[in-house]
């Protein structure tokens, strides 16, 4: 059996990235639903992400998106966000809101596209190096929406040039991390639509070049612990986009639609040793809070990690290899329900406490009324947002 | 074997209705790109849809959608669409776009939400009074993005009342017809969602009272053909929402992603007798040009529903019935794939002719320098698009 | 906040009834694999069954499968049943592994096919006189592989016409339960293949007449709660046949795969009432055991729902209620997921040794060495399987 | 333009394999249904087989299934074969009905059913060697029912062992391919489910290590095609096992249940180089004629196959390509679809006769009385099927 407290220093270290555009509306092609007290700048949204590393105590850095998050002075907005007690992290490239990437950024076979998007990815190593980030992570909205639009081999190989081109210019200690999408926004052939493709192409690039998996970017009924488990065997697993769903890419918060996947996604974590610092796995959020409050959505969504991965860590690797070791399939499968139905959220709040946290950090963050005071002092201006 | 001549009267009674939003723009949420010549007004978009009938003969009327097509003279509007040889048809509700809906319409447990989309669709009856619209056509976008966020119960009750006030709002010419959808923009539980849904409240509300199938709002895998069959046999299948999709609902193109599937879909209608025009069912393209040329696109669409409803009418029905009755697997489906691999273009083209129409009408569309007029005229204003 | 003290009335009267089936070899196409004391006869299903009631004292009655479970004395077997503690439950009829029914039973276009079907249910209804039984529940594995193959919509009225000829000779107190089966056997159609076909069905029929639904045989990422509070609002909601999947109709241990969706559906049926005795749902599992033990997999399954059920009673329906009002999205999720994560085993195994039983019921069958007993004697004979 | 003339030369070098074991017995988990006139042996299969390449002449190889096909005297087998017209091809391994491998083969953590399943590879290469086969294929059933119930981890490593074992025995003319399925008869986790696990293991093991794909092998709206383009590009894809889906892997007759994936699929063999014999791919069915006929059934397949990728081959490269580089979506789109819809079968019938064939394989073999002959001929003893 496996104790809380001999597990309780890997939860030290589990940091849970959280993205800027968080705090920015979102919403559907239908409707995007605003919400007082949303962030009109940059600063805002750093400012509503430390609240909750200030609650949690395990959101220590912030991603930023470029566009979205362009600053004229990074070193002054890494001072600002430090001064606020958190870091910047992970820089997002965004080559799907330009006209002229309609029909294709690093995949395009229009040669001025391409540079476009290549140009924004180097733009984007310096703005790493202002940061002090490690990671460079490329989701390509890349695709076609019908049959014969596109020559699907050549955009490959453009692919290929492209991101070489972009992973030469990397720094020693800096990563570029490839993300894969099923579907959306193509709606026929995505240019990098599984982990097998980032595979090959990270596979060929180097050592810094790893793939990110988003827990919402597969096709229904994917076993996404198994991609884990593949990724960090083949030393690949570079980074995780944390959200849920029960459609499409709903992006819902983390654990909301199926919490047992997200328990065997760590639990997998766990066996690959990707809680090691050494391993490089990055966690970060990824989510749009459409209907629900932007900070406690990610309060809430880091919680949900962390308790997932407490369950996952409580798990009696003894008795589990025992129990598959004599085939004993109901035994194996018990030891592994039994972490998940272990309710870990008193020994949490004990815990929190010991090291100056809130027990509840959601109650907290409710109690402190921040929310109130930005709707009453964020008036005027333009609302944060995707600017679809 | 079955002619072409011998089916050709039924394929001038084929009307396909177009949607006036599909002539404006449209996209995904992450990005909606604009085209030079997108019309900015009402009358516009009927413009664009008048060409479509001028060069396919096969779709006279043109849907509205209330409020992104509102007017204060809709009888001055439908003399300018019947000037420009098209009618007015179905209109279509919008419930989704008002900060009022965020929690839903028809559905709300807010009463003063719910009264609002009440008195929305009453709106929308007196605007078909001065169309002449027969229909009145209801998606709702009510639903809710986490367990636990409503009552599902509640909402399904709360809507049959909504519905009971609409419908006795109805001349007695006129119908509602409600439409389902698996999921978006509600991504945990959509208050629509299946047809047995949409069944159960249109039985309930009486004999004018339909269900809408949108190809395109069905689960992964779902045999829809057999939906047709099943609710032109209980004698409510009120109208279609013509697109296609590989994934979720892409809103592509007719026929574009899974052709076999239209045929199959069009073979149902023409067995249950859903071609005749005393069965009452409408067919109309509800659609995303968003990468794509807008009438183009809906020429295109029109043609695939034509072709495909004559390949489904040339199905050799007393070979498939004998085939069927001998229990001869292979020889039954032989029938149908015989018909569905006939090229019915040059027969196509050649009755376009005999009526006065182009022979392609896509070739004659592009030659006639419509697109170009339009880029060259409309020149500033507000492109007209879903106002997300 | 509910206490478990003020839900164990209900839990007293929830009953799960097992299949006499879930002790006979099971398997998949490619292999099915035996295993040392499977059952070779009816007796020796319902001795097994006996097992699962005596730990838990929550599965009193067996469900039988006709011809699966033929006897030439009902009455016989089932004071022999009621002499091991347990009742004979619901009879399943089986249509699919006669060489007649190759291409249909109750729909099929061949009268003598059909005819012998019909017949069959006739002597199903005979068989529950005998035994006592209040539901004959009909699964039907009729499609079709290929499109064309099959008049889906002969097939609709024939099957009608069935329906209606076996519901006439029901007696007052028994009642026809429709199973809906998304697909499999039939690769292209299947005849009863949603809740909308079943419920279309049984509601021409009559009052006794409802749906069974069973919670593998849905499209990927079906909402299933939904079609449960639905058919509860119908008053259609007869039957569940329980079992869990990842991908098709896996038949997996209910609950295995997702307990959250268990957990929501069940809080569904305590929602719409379905609990109550008078709401007359059947509680019932249907799984296939293939690698797993039998019995030991029956008992886990029977305590997955009584746990999940416990969990569902617990919710706060008036804080749930407050935080709906008030459009509390991430409030009203966060009461459901309290009960969720609440850990209800020691309570229940407290509740169970208050009741005469073991607290913890695997190990209790686990200590008491019947399966090395059973394995000991069973020798010989034929092992009961699925007959395919 | 491309005519057919231009083209068909590539088809006469089209060849498509057929399984010995498509000529026996396959059913469902449910039934197996048997015919008349089912093989016996070994030799029945072959014969059957060597029909379909009389009528078709493209059907020029048998693969064989071991141990399904086992025989005292393999290249006397050859001979009997070559006598009848038609060669012995790629060799199956089975390790999935042995009660060995209940818990796994080639992955399993017990080493002697490990050894076993090794052993067997080993033999199918010595029977290679005697049938002058090129292709050793190894589809694996290895996997879990239940999270927990493997280590996913170790069986990855464990196979990776297995591998390189079995390709060390390979002759420098064989070829290990290595087939991946999403899932069944395993319904938690499939050892090889996806095409990025295959490709990093044949990646691993060498040239002569490549992947097969089998069209029904895949999660619901997976692109196929795109994983055709990509394995070509890598200099990956080995073979294809060709069969049709609705559902999961439904093994329906290849292009019955979208024809146009068939055709999108076939049109990227030919862009990617894959109809060049030096490329290597090998052209399989992988099917189960569970209710129609079975000759029949292979002779519809291998010429949709045929006919299919005649359309492929007729689409107008430089009129794509044009359009492609202008960006015009529905252009390029209707380059494909012209070709799709052009009714190739009067030119393919034309071309059989030029070539001795007959003009309509299907009418033909009918007319030839062979299904009554060796219904009333093989009368007696045991009809070959899968075994289960």
């Amino acid at each position: 059996m496996t104790t809380f407290e001999s597990i309780a220093p890997q939860l030290e270290s589990l940091a849970i990235e959280v993205p800027s555009w968080a705090y920015g509306n979102s919403g559907t092609r239908f409707k995007v639903f605003g919400t007082p007290g949303t962030p009109r700048t940059v600063a805002e949204k750093i400012a509503d992400a430390a609240q909750v590393h200030r609650y949690t105590g395990a959101a220590p850095t912030v991603a930023l998106h470029i566009p979205w998050d362009v600053s004229d002075d990074y070193a002054a907005l890494r001072r600002y966000a430090e001064g606020l007690g958190v870091g910047l992290g992970t820089v997002n490239s965004n080559t799907f809101q330009d006209d002229a990437y309609k029909f294709g950024s690093l995949t395009a076979a229009d040669p001025a596209a391409r540079r476009q998007a290549i140009d924004h990815h180097l733009r984007c190593i310096e703005i790493m190096d202002a940061t002090g980030s490690r990671d460079l992570k490329i989701w390509l909205a890349d695709g076609s929406n019908y049959p014969g639009q596109n020559d699907l081999r050549q955009r490959q190989d453009t692919l290929a040039e492209s991101l070489a081109e972009i992973y030469a210019q990397l720094g020693d200690e800096q990563r570029l991390v490839l993300e894969y999408k099923f579907f959306e926004p193509a709606f026929y052939a995505t240019d990098v639509p599984d982990w097998g493709t980032s595979y090959a192409h990270v596979a060929a690039l180097g050592d810094r070049a790893t793939v990110c998996l988003d827990t919402g970017h597969h096709a229904p009924g994917t076993n996404i612990e198994f991609i884990v488990m593949q990724l960090l065997r083949l030393g690949k697993l570079g980074a995780f986009d944390f959200n849920s769903r029960f459609y499409a890419d709903d992006d819902l918060i983390v654990g909301a639609a199926d919490p047992f996947q997200l328990f065997r996604i760590l639990f997998e974590v766990v066996r690959g040793g990707g809680l090691d610092p050494e391993a490089g796995v990055a966690f970060m959020l990824d989510q749009c809070h459409n209907v629900e409050d932007k900070i406690p959505g990610q309060i809430r969504s880091v919680l949900n990690v962390q308790e997932m991965a407490t369950r996952a860590l409580l798990v009696d690797r003894d008795a589990l290899a025992a129990a598959q070791a004599a085939n004993d399939v109901l035994g194996a499968n018990a030891v592994l329900m039994d972490a998940f139905y272990t309710d870990v959220r008193p020994s949490l709040a004990s815990w929190r406490e010991s090291r100056g946290l809130p027990a509840d950090p959601m109650a907290a963050f409710a109690a402190s009324g921040y929310l109130q005071q930005i709707a009453a002092d964020r008036v005027g201006g333009t609302q944060a947002g995707w600017g679809a």
